[in-house]
């Protein structure tokens, strides 16, 4: 029999719950042994649930039970939750996650202590909610040198980008739709301004390349800019909107990590990602382009990673070697203002020749009775900035600034 | 150090040596430990290879030394491969393979066989190429009753499709370019007439359902009868042409699998996937849609996943316990004239009002000087066929008949 324990009965936590007692039979079988959950710790009391005398108040309960192996922490937030870990981790019992923050600011030290203590430290559910990213990308492209992973990793800003393309809402509009249908995460702006991705593709960068980004090193920029005449120019010109995080090597051993906004040509796959759904392209050496595409978010999806981290953990009573990555306090991520885009803009006040004066050979995206759209040949995010004071010297307008993906 | 031995030196082969000695570094990270290829098995030498000291003809070698822990057999058909692999697996060696034949013909005897030797038998290679496919349903979608899969697995067959909707070009042009192109497998029969696609699907509702699903029970159908007019048609209609293969539970605890040409909306994902690309989806009852998309087939990407297989071997020096499933000689495949789809019709010789009478309420789809096509209504695959004689005894004629991805 194993026994575990889920910390936080929030909506993911009482998805563990749901997930374990409806798929029992399915459980048990892959687990070749029974599963019960003994605890659920909460500050709660939920006396209605069929399952109320399970809820403990006391950490040090689960802590100090010979009989827990594996700890499902699905609270959220860095603390307490990173205290419950590293005591769990430290008392050798397993500790599977969907907390992506905590994940993301002190993965290395969990992972390291559970080396150190021989448990399992596993948090397939952070990323891509029910999506298979983590494990596949490990396990399945082991043989793979990963160049370059890219994709739509938060379901709430693509919610909303979607609903402005297809039903033309603004993003006002369309964010007040998210935080109706219960979309929105607890802190609406962690999802809006990028945060939330810049967390998730930090983590898929420390895993793909070995050493811990910091998400304060990486830069963020969120959708609340984005204006309905963006997504219209932009879909004339063939291309979606999306916030699509980003990770790859430079040159000189540097990564380049960000989340940022960015046309997606409508012959790229993550232009069709539609709603709440997320996508991951993981570019290996060997293997070439492999996407993953699911449910990001939601309260059965993510469950549903955080159940399969379970039985897998609970199936090695030892650690898996090699999994994870190392501390890295230095910034290791390249500034943004050196990483080289080609940019959509859209612009007032002037006509293409002064445009052509200025960024050099622009292509021509769309025109309406105030606004003229472009796409600039690549430049740096410094170059860009010089750019638009000369274009604004000369009493141009630029309203938009938005990069191109290209892949 | 990790020795290990490859049988066979063809295209699978050679990719598996190269990619080890191209991504050493990465792999043996991920090994925590060496890896060297000691010995490849082929009838033909290769004097001017640099690892031409490698090459035995002796399958007796590899059996008989105690240093082979990990044999990689990407020979291809039932014989030798399968005594080969059987003699290995008795040998306490674990086996890897993208050997979709043989994993589709004898995977529960090697199954079986390996858990009675404490081995592991690993196929990853053998669905979708170097996608992620097998160990994500099988670890991380393990928390889930799988209920459907459904998915493109045959990259030539989607090669040749994408030419004719793109390129205007007719079967048997395109299959001329996809065999000028080498997309096309040693037998171009086995991927046309959709039998590559059934080993695969069988290989993943086995897996998914726990039961052998043998290859000679199901039912493939392939695309040279796809004519261009109904790649056209299909197009007017929102649809692409796509050879589907599918496998989901009946009411009775039997299963559907086939393959077959099918309308897919452009909704789809699928319809987006492209060339020789794969994607396959995965429907669970708690995660819901997962799609797997990349290379199905080649070189690189095919030895990227057996590679990894060999790393997870290698790393597990006892078997993962729970893996397979198991024998079933019995037929569990329900037939295909009880499968209800709708179905685009392509006919001559007759009005819409007398469709109407043969089939019910039909939807009009196109029409030109000679063609008539519509979608029917759900019907059985032997109501199908009552109906075409219907038809053809009112005078009709009916040029294509293909089903419509109902998901």
């Amino acid at each position: 029999m194993i026994k575990i324990a889920v910390l936080g009965h929030g909506i993911v936590g009482s998805g563990v719950v749901e997930v374990i007692e409806k798929n029992k039979s399915a459980i048990e079988k892959k687990l070749l042994d029974k599963i019960e959950v003994k605890y659920i710790l909460d500050i709660r009391s939920f006396p209605d649930l069929p399952y109320h005398e399970k809820f403990i108040k006391d950490f040090s309960i689960i802590e100090q039970d010979p009989e827990i192996k594996v700890v499902a922490e699905v609270m959220g937030g860095v603390e307490p939750a990173f205290d419950f870990s590293m005591r769990c981790l430290r008392a050798g019992k397993s500790v599977v996650t969907s907390n992506k923050e905590l994940v993301a600011v002190k993965g290395d030290i969990l992972l390291a202590e559970a080396r150190k203590y021989k448990a399992n430290y596993l948090f397939e559910a952070s990323v891509g909610g029910g999506i298979p990213i983590i494990r596949p990308m490990f396990r399945c492209l082991s043989a793979n040198e990963i160049t370059e992973i890219y994709g739509i990793l938060n379901g709430t800003t693509n919610f909303i980008l979607t609903q402005m393309v297809q039903e033309h809402m603004s993003f006002p509009d369309a964010l007040a739709q998210a935080q109706q249908l219960g979309y929105a995460e607890r802190n609406p702006a962690a999802d809006i301004e990028g945060i939330d991705a810049l967390r998730k593709i930090c983590i898929l960068a420390s895993l793909a390349f070995g050493r811990h980004v910091h998400t304060q090193h990486a830069f963020a920029e969120g959708i609340s800019a984005i204006e309905l005449s963006d997504v219209r120019f932009a879909r004339q010109a063939g291309y979606e909107i999306k916030l699509v995080a980003q990770t790859r090597k430079a040159d000189d051993d540097r990564l380049i990590v960000f989340v940022s906004p960015a046309l997606v040509s409508q012959q790229n796959m993550l232009a069709q990602v539609k709603g709440v759904f997320n996508a991951v392209l993981i570019r290996g050496n060997v293997v070439g382009d492999i996407l993953l595409y699911g449910q990001g978010a939601g309260k059965l999806p993510t469950a549903s990673a955080v159940v399969a981290d379970i039985i897998e953990a609970a199936k090695h009573d030892r650690y898996l070697p090699g999994f994870g990555w190392e501390s890295c306090e230095e910034n290791i991520v390249v500034p943004q203002q050196e990483v080289a885009a080609r940019y959509y803009l859209r612009l007032r006040n002037c006509i293409m020749a002064q445009v052509q004066k200025i960024y050099g050979m622009v292509e021509f995206v769309a025109q309406d009775d105030e606004n003229l759209a472009v796409i600039t040949p690549s430049m740096s995010g410094a170059a860009h900035c010089v750019l638009q004071e000369k274009l604004e010297q000369a009493g141009g307008q630029l309203l938009s600034a938005i990069r191109v993906l290209d892949i």
